[in-house]
């Protein structure tokens, strides 16, 4: 990945910058979704969609009359961003509260996906999701392929903040009767709802019961 | 909070769009994080941040000299948009894969927020992350507020947009043999991390061990 953009660079905090390429990486394949932003009548607008990453190549889908997507495909820059909160940060002062968090912004110009990488692109969005599933599940017939509107951004700019470790109060404060530390969060999955409509003696199968999302809170 | 304007109005999946007050308070409040979206040098910018809501104000909070909230400051038209993943969809077909979500995008042009309605949209915030907590805090002194840049957002242009339930596939489609169902999803704390430097004898409070996010997964 090249060195980060002036406009990529961090501009606050900046010792939570972090710009090597695995670490995007990492941010990108953990995060289930993304937040899409466009200029559309002159102003801003975020939404969220589900992403995929291959190799450096960001892709993100829709239905090809959506807005946000149609605003992307006529090769105006996008930005796209996904966060992942790791834990509450409790501090002894209201001031310092915080949160650990992993996050990566992507700008840049996206361009429409056709012909095989398109097909590669929502077999990868799939698994994103669920690792293991595309192999299990009906491909998309060419009408769905047609059906569906994919935008691939290069990761030339993209850069991650990364906040980890316990809360930085002032000096003073630590002689407060106030507690503090850090709260862990993770996302996990519950038991899996089969489809009322599920035919009989289909188990669950892995993919599914031993979904899990890595973390490193 | 006033009908959706033609620019809330969910353009896609218009059975998706929610509208009621009840339903955009509670999505605003359940999500930890939002994605603040302005335009900063004629391209757009999304990045999350911590947020607040009041009644049918929208507080956002940050460094004064940050970028993204002082274009808010200037007046510039803002977006806000939350996301709360409830659960995967797993279809049989790839086309028909999806999540179970519920999202909200308010557009506006903010205000910069001083006096007294600073203070307590501060304490808001820590409310909102981890309610009951600003009470056993050291409140900002005077510096630290200055030291906060608040903007209040009204929920005059806001909508929600949910999805829930089991996969919809082609009627085809349901004499294969792929597991379908939704796999629910929901953020939980793992055990409280004491500071390093936490004094002896301070317990971890309630609002820290017994923190829980509602979800309705």
């Amino acid at each position: 990945m090249p060195a980060p953009s002036e406009r990529t660079t961090v501009k606050r905090r900046r010792e939570r910058g972090v710009y090597e390429r695995e670490v995007v990486h990492a941010v990108l394949d953990e995060a289930l979704v993304c937040h899409l932003g466009v200029i559309a009548d002159g102003n801003p607008v975020v939404l969220p969609t589900i992403h995929a990453r291959v190799g450096d190549v960001l892709y993100v889908h829709g239905a090809p009359a959506s807005r946000m997507l149609r605003l992307g495909r006529d090769g105006d820059e996008i930005c796209v961003t996904v966060t992942l909160i790791d834990g509450l940060v409790v501090a002894r002062s209201a001031f310092h509260h915080s949160m650990n968090y992993r996050s990566v912004v992507v700008l840049g110009r996206p361009r429409e996906v056709t012909g095989d990488e398109k097909v590669a692109a929502l077999d990868a969005i799939v698994e994103h999701v669920i690792p293991g599933r595309s192999a299990h599940t009906r491909a998309p017939d060419p009408g769905e392929v047609t059906g569906t509107l994919v935008l691939a951004l290069p990761l030339d700019e993209a850069s991650a903040k990364v906040r980890t470790g316990p809360p930085v109060d002032d000096e003073a404060d630590h002689d407060l009767d106030h507690w503090a530390g850090v709260l862990p969060l993770r996302v996990v999955a519950g038991d899996p709802e089969p489809d009322p409509r599920l035919r009989p003696g289909i188990a669950v199968p892995a993919h599914v019961s031993e979904w899990a999302r890595p973390s490193s809170s």
